[in-house]
């Protein structure tokens, strides 16, 4: 019997004694010059076969101190079907460390186009009789905005196969409020949001008290963090804007609950891009930012 | 000089004579049994490469007969790499035969992700100084809901290159209301949308009196579509919805302005699945649909 998402979570989290997911952003202009030098700039093979060369030099030096990564699919899709093959290296690799994979694409569509995203995230694509696996993650962010058709073909999927979804709920960005704030009778909208994911989350609890659809809510936004942890006890977060994006741990505080659980709190450039391309230690780097986190990220939990 | 993208859709439409847009939704179950027959489906590769091979023929088929083709993102990433190969040869291919490349893709993140997403998808991913093509579409969908710094990057990349966005307001699922329907202030959440989208596309009208930035508004939705087409006069619309989900033209034709522009109709397997997988003529059963759906949108817009 496949084992609950969230409760494969809350295990791996447990282990690691800290909430850290590591994003994957790969980007060319960022990369150390040790790796690009290796490789073409002029063609996205090259460029893809850099990204791969990074993330698995990356999946290295975390596994062991990290419960969760999280490659961004953005950047993998910008070098084309070479990205994407490197997309599933990388994704073979963590899990074979021993690493969650949370795919972050953000997909949302209806019915059928739903089912084929969730099904290539999740279990494989269907074909005559059996599942052709494409990318395999063990969760998957989702944007809601098209209605529960946009997201119960996920669910469905992902409840086949002990697999995850963060729904986007509050996000990190800057200009997150022109639409998310906006006043519905009373509650901002991403309220009415939050009540669905409640609602879907709640069909399928663990034995941890936590659900499979979990919810986006940016660290940038450390009060909604804190009203929605309150209003949203058994959902899975997912935080992003800790870091570079400028959300301290202070900030994430308020999204565990008192066992230290219920958040993963995510940093992508803070933890893989510490160095300046030309700096050979940039492994030492890499090594120092996420110890450096991890602690920071311990002690909120456990404060 | 680029031409604008509103315009290059004007000029489109008017000669084709109709505002009919193929979607291109491959399935394996749904093939013809020959293009099936001569592909491997256990594997990946083989299911792309006969995605491709229908793909291909569809658009000779309708090439000629019709302005825009629409290539649904998840069904070529339900193939894996391979499957995304076979994206980029059908987009060539159909830009090859005149054809504008709608990618729908329903992309939507911030800052730098919302870039690479938007660079890949028009004027290719900058590397070192020079930009390798990948998606190279004609426009784009978008999804708003993590606001402003989810679509400005897109409005960027595509006025960089003279490509175009089609921004999710009403969309045509029967779930769309959930969120798109509250009350926010006296008008329902997707007017709010609509009136971002408006203000976007304003800052870029071309020669027709439209603008890049244009809006999915679903054709199961006839009222809405109607109060849209007064509210965003100068805002081209992809309208889905139309044929197998239920729209007729009748309903669509509120959609378009006095002069018959402004509106493009989606139909997907409506016009490429007419046929049982056994029918061996299911190459005229293409033609015929285009046919009929052709001579149905050309009456709705010049009635």
């Amino acid at each position: 019997m496949t084992t609950h998402f969230a409760d494969r979570l809350a295990d791996a989290v447990r282990r690691a004694g800290n909430p850290l997911c590591v994003g994957l952003d790969p980007r060319w202009e960022s990369l150390p010059k040790a790796i690009r030098d290796r490789h073409d700039a002029g063609s996205l093979d090259g460029v893809a076969a850099a990204y791969e060369a990074f993330c698995l030099r990356v999946l290295d030096l975390v596994a062991g101190q990290v419960a969760v990564v999280k490659p961004q699919s953005a950047f993998f899709e910008s070098c084309g079907p070479a990205g994407l093959r490197a997309l599933q290296v990388v994704t073979r690799r963590a899990k074979e460390l021993g690493l969650l994979v949370v795919l972050d694409a953000k997909r949302g569509d209806i019915a059928s186009t739903a089912t084929a995203y969730a099904d290539a995230a999740f279990g494989g694509t269907p074909v005559a009789g059996t599942s052709l696996p494409v990318w395999d993650s063990d969760a998957l962010t989702v944007n809601p905005y098209l209605g529960r058709d946009a997201v119960e073909p996920f669910i469905r999927s992902a409840r086949q196969t002990g697999r995850g979804l963060f729904v986007l709920v509050r996000t990190s960005n800057p200009g997150s409020g022109q639409f998310q704030d906006l006043d519905c009778g009373g509650r901002k909208f991403y309220r009415h949001v939050a009540d669905a994911v409640t609602a879907w989350n709640s069909e399928n609890i663990g034995a941890s008290g936590f659900g499979d659809v979990g919810a986006v809510v940016g660290a940038t936004h450390p009060a909604e963090l804190a009203e929605l942890r309150t209003a949203m006890p058994g959902v899975w977060f997912l935080v992003p804007g800790y870091g570079a994006q400028g959300g301290s741990a202070a900030d994430v505080a308020a999204g565990f609950r008192k066992d230290g659980l219920g958040a993963i709190v995510n940093s992508s450039r803070g933890i893989t891009f510490p160095f300046q391309p030309d700096d050979r230690a940039w492994e030492d780097a890499i090594v120092a930012a996420t110890r450096r986190s991890v602690s920071e990220l311990s002690a909120a939990t456990h404060g």
